[in-house]
């Protein structure tokens, strides 16, 4: 981008460059900054409504997410235990850690082209 | 990204990568697909309604983005003329042009990235 395209606003007013990346399951979209939070504290705290309560989201609202995950995968992403004497349990599978590392990677390489794109803007 | 990541899917189902970009004003979205879209049609059509019919969105929408971007700009980036006997009219300024070209240029890299992280999954 020209040097200079900065000089466009009022002044002191800065611009940046932003954006968002998700992986898709046959044209909708699948994996993103939410599902992937959710499913790393379901491993962190073995709890899907630990876990939805930790992002402020409705008990409801994480199922519906966990079930559209496990829905497109071979083998479920979450897997959760009957509750018994001590409650039930939620783990991730390996494919589900599988996932959040691809996704990791993606953002890292997102991070890079949005701090690339940044850099020619001024 | 390793490769039969895709064979997490059940059968048939295809991961894609996908995402968006835009252009903040002092951390606020300020430029993206739809004020670019806009602008683009106020300069073929010169008409902000007729620009903003054609895209389905209501006048006072568009007048909201319009006047988003102006507030933000040294110079306004859309200018009205009055109505009169043949109807007033809407040009874009010589900097909606830039920015409109900076975001194409922005979107090509964009799906560039996307292109080379689609082409990591399989």
């Amino acid at each position: 981008m020209e040097k200079n395209f900065g000089s466009l606003l009022k002044k002191g007013r800065k611009f940046s460059v932003n954006g968002s990346v998700w992986i898709e399951c046959d044209g909708q979209r699948f994996f993103g900054p939410g599902p992937v939070e959710l499913l790393d504290r379901i491993r962190a705290t073995g709890s899907i409504s630990q876990a939805a309560r930790e992002m402020g989201m409705s008990y409801k609202k994480a199922w519906e997410i966990v079930n559209r995950l496990n829905a497109n995968t071979k083998s479920p992403l979450v897997q959760t235990s009957p509750g018994g004497k001590n409650g039930g349990g939620s783990m991730i599978s390996a494919e589900a850690m599988l996932l959040v590392k691809q996704y990791g990677e993606l953002r890292a390489h997102f991070r890079e082209f949005l701090s690339r794109e940044r850099s020619k803007l001024y």
